[in-house]
């Protein structure tokens, strides 16, 4: 199991819905990268100034919007996570 | 539906009128992404040292001005919102 | 009406004369943009810390010079305008 | 008259007295700017996080030396003057 | 024996198995950099403003992942360690 | 007289003495500007947010080393010297 | 002697020692600069916003590790030191 520190979350990055062509997937090579993904860890949050830490925004299962570019891919047990930090996560996904 | 965290807030952001010659539309290469939009979800704030929470200056409803080149556009059921800060909204347009 | 928010404040820009040679206006290419604008809005300052609002240094009506390449012009009701933070604003022309 | 916002100083850069060469005044186009000013306005200061101002450095009638590059040169009533921040001013020549 | 100072935590990072074709090993140039590691040592933790210290959020014998290109590669007593920030290391792999 | 604002320091900079060949003084091209530096008047320091001032590491006769390329360079009563601030002081020679 | 203002610390770098092919002493231009140092003079610490000073990591005649590129070299005495941050000091070599 992987445990995020401080203000980080753990995103699963849900993979979008490829177009196909007669059943063939195009695998376009311009297709963006998807936004959107599932919480699956949840980090404690950053410390304070004032000794408490920072409450997080989002729960293990919410599905959220991040931001482009942001957070870092790590492999773990044959999946891959992105690690990103709670200030990069712009919207949950009601 | 799309909750926007921190003190992000959610834009439609509205078409503006392109001119017309003899019924023809103009599709300019050139013609300058518009700065209005429309106000359709709204952050409830950062989380301020004291705990508190920012006020958000704008409301639900509300069309506002924004800085160019600000925001994360997304694409969401169909649909294109853009995804800014609040300190990026320049003025409410009453 | 354009409403500006945080310490922003709207100017209108004041046209410098031309000069004029025979009655020709001179469009100079080499032209510098005009740095004295008339105030026309005033934002109610931004949140500090402490939850009070920073006094906007600026009333409507005032002229003032403000730093070259700062603000953001925007057009509203036929009109062009500029949207500056409190802080460009230079100096009040008494 | 121009009234400063802030920690700005308005000042009158004072000419430096050119080389001349029997009579004849050498207009070196490698001459450096003058670094020494008159102090012709004073803002009231910054407003802290406290509320009070931040005190002036320098009065009205002080001779300054100042930061190469800084400042902003404007133009009023037909003479050109520096308004620059209070931090730029390096000392006062007794 | 290494003390690092303030917030740094030591690292040994642990070498990924490579692939063998035949036993044989490929010593690829284009292997990623190995981002799990082994904690070794734990710094005290920076000193706050109110003269306390930041708590560390890992211990010695923890896995960690950390952001690449963080920390700084040292050799000490024959081996080779990654000496890096806390707040660069990403996730405890438990 | 030259009287250093804030936390500024005027320095008069120690000439080094040249390698010379039988008497021939060597003006190197390459030769590294010196570092040594002599205190000649000293700032009354930054006003803290606290409202005090902060306390000056030098005294007027202090021999200091100074952090390269730091600093600007005035000509005074036909005197060079070097205006900078405390901060880029590293250290007293004794 | 010199004594080091700030939090800034002192340090006599330790030639590594090189390589030898049968006596010969290989000085290679791709060597890397030691990164290993002995501490002789250490700052008495920043002054805080509480007016306390910052507590020094170090002391004299500790051997420690230091970041790469960071510090000034300076020559004092016809001996050469490294004037560094304490920041920039990674670890103490016990």
């Amino acid at each position: 199991m992987l445990k995020p520190l401080g203000d980080r979350v753990i995103l699963e990055v849900t993979q979008e819905e490829e177009k196909t062509v007669g059943g063939l997937v195009l695998a376009s090579a311009a297709k963006e990268k998807p936004q959107t993904a599932k919480v699956v860890a949840v980090g404690e949050g950053n410390v304070l100034e004032n000794g408490q830490k920072s409450p997080m925004p989002v729960a293990v299962g919410d599905m959220v919007m991040f931001e482009k570019y942001s957070g870092t891919e790590v492999k773990y047990d044959g999946s891959e996570y992105l690690i990103i930090a709670a200030k990069d996560i712009m919207a949950i996904v009601e």
